[in-house]
């Protein structure tokens, strides 16, 4: 389902419609749950965006990617000063909006048709509200804001215009993380070696994996010839290389299963199951062939798909609790 | 099943054996096809090889991982400039025999276990044939040169001994592929940046790409967060900058797909077949989903498992040419 949102980007519009992407913080200040901040992970490929500053919408956007685990792009090139700022990266593509709107102008018509929970404005009164970054205002505000102003509604849907893909976002960060393990003083060249050959799951760490792992969770499989070892926490955020090496924060997965765990597709709940995103269309699990594992191990195949993946122990629950929270798309 | 091997290394006994490894090129200097040659992509893990050099088997090895395609390890850093030096590559776990055997003192036992064709030393003087280079030579003949020396059959056996995987060799090939062409002063910063995403099937080669392929051709899934851009012809191997560019030479696979044709598992028929390696155990295919894939398009569930993945134009199939000559093991 197509989702409406609208964006409060306050002095960072500059930034983000250039860079085409959206960043937040993943908590307030003091760590509390802040459901603008939690929108970031619901919005979708497809969904559109109103963004708003200094009183005005001028740019309509179009996500192009579900949101990734990472500072702001601004900072990538630091990203090991930055890990700290952590946040979602939102990929969006943006197209001007002309004459840009002001919805304090219209709020008579525009505020009725606002959330009453968690509006980006004042309904009433049509000024901005503080606490929200991301709000979700469905298509009946978002018809009414752009229907007063001219909008290219062709490149709007134009694929291709966003170079912020997953893949990009995750192997600059990677690249990121190997250059500064790689200029770090305190670790001498074996070490460094070691760490940088599990980023790709190889070496130490793929053994670590092994001397607890025996076979995809998912897929049953042991041909070590079809495996991945797979960090659960992904290489590019961990911050220690403890973690980046630690047995328990890896799997042994099949290609598929691989890239569906870094995605955040699918996860596995403390009890072991497997929870499967209900943004991954059920025929495409089907096509990629995880019905059958389904179905073999008492699943459903209608998603959200769960059936139970086996136990596991106290150091990876640790891990698999981070994935949940910070990688999986719910 | 698994295979006994004899290996004339003549002079590259020292570097085959520190390095864990045999390496072939694939054709005599006249482009003559040699039998001897391409048994290095008939042998698979846990075959075991007994090193034969200089008079006397010193060495016993086993197989770890099938053939690549790659210049002889110590090329590796200068791989650039050794390109048409492109051989196949086997890596090799090997253990000492003590003390050597020399065959040719035991050839009236030896002699009528070896095959009567491609024999490694001729049956009857125990001379060596310079012809040959890998040769099968049955478990009797195996036996009968290590029952008179002792061997480290738990080291023989012993995993984990060869960090020459295929993961390894071919990123090093991908690494020295990159610093070739950010050294090449013929290239801007564009093309060099343009040149080295699509090592990721990333950028301009996935667009090219996405112009001529809309699914995978295993699984028929057309949703691009799924599928990976994987070259025909790998792009560690591409020799030019159109080669690394080429949308015809990739195809859209999922994970599973992108990595069993990577490592040559899968490739295709000039008439679109699917053909799959006998290296790949059925039950492993089953699991990871391609027995639906192969039942619904009219294939055979046993392996060696053929199904129909649709027609490619002139320009696919050349590169598919080069994938079933040099990357599939067949």
């Amino acid at each position: 389902m197509q989702n409406y949102w609208w964006v409060n980007h306050k002095k960072t519009v500059r930034q983000e419609v250039e860079g085409q992407y959206l960043w937040s913080p993943k908590t307030n200040a003091n760590g509390r749950r802040n459901q603008s901040y939690e929108n970031m992970r619901e919005a979708s490929p497809g969904d559109l965006v109103l963004s708003y500053a200094f009183g005005s919408v001028g740019w309509v956007g179009r996500v192009t990617e579900f949101a990734i685990t990472a500072p702001k792009p601004e900072e990538f090139r630091n990203a090991g000063a930055y890990w700290d700022h952590e946040g979602w990266l939102l990929p969006v593509y943006w197209t001007p909006l002309t004459p840009p709107v002001r919805p304090k102008a219209m709020i008579g018509t525009l505020g009725p048709l606002l959330p009453k929970k968690h509006a980006p404005i004042a309904p009433d009164t049509g000024n901005g509200n503080q606490n929200v970054y991301l709000a979700n205002i469905g298509p009946e505000a978002f018809q009414e804001i752009i229907a007063s102003a001219a909008l290219d509604q062709e490149a709007l849907q134009r694929g291709g215009g966003n170079r912020l893909t997953f893949d990009v976002v995750t192997e600059q960060l990677n690249d990121v993380a190997q250059r500064w393990i790689e200029s770090d003083a305190g670790l001498d060249s074996t070490e460094k070696e070691t760490l940088v050959r599990a980023r790709r799951g190889q070496g130490v760490f793929r053994k670590n994996v092994e001397a607890r792992e025996v076979a995809c969770r998912l897929t049953g499989i042991t041909n070590p010839a079809l495996l991945i070892a797979s960090h659960i926490k992904p290489w590019r955020i961990c911050k220690t290389a403890k973690e980046r090496l630690d047995g328990a924060n890896g799997l042994l997965l099949t290609p598929d299963a691989d890239h569906l765990f870094d995605r955040g597709f699918i996860s596995f709940s403390e009890g072991g199951e497997v929870i499967v995103s209900p943004r991954v269309p059920p025929d495409d699990l089907r096509r990629l062939g995880f019905d059958q594992a389904m179905q073999q191990r008492g699943g459903m195949a209608e998603a959200p798909a769960i059936w139970n993946a086996g136990s596991f122990d106290a150091s990876q629950a640790g891990y698999l609790g981070y994935h949940r929270q910070q990688v999986f798309i719910a």
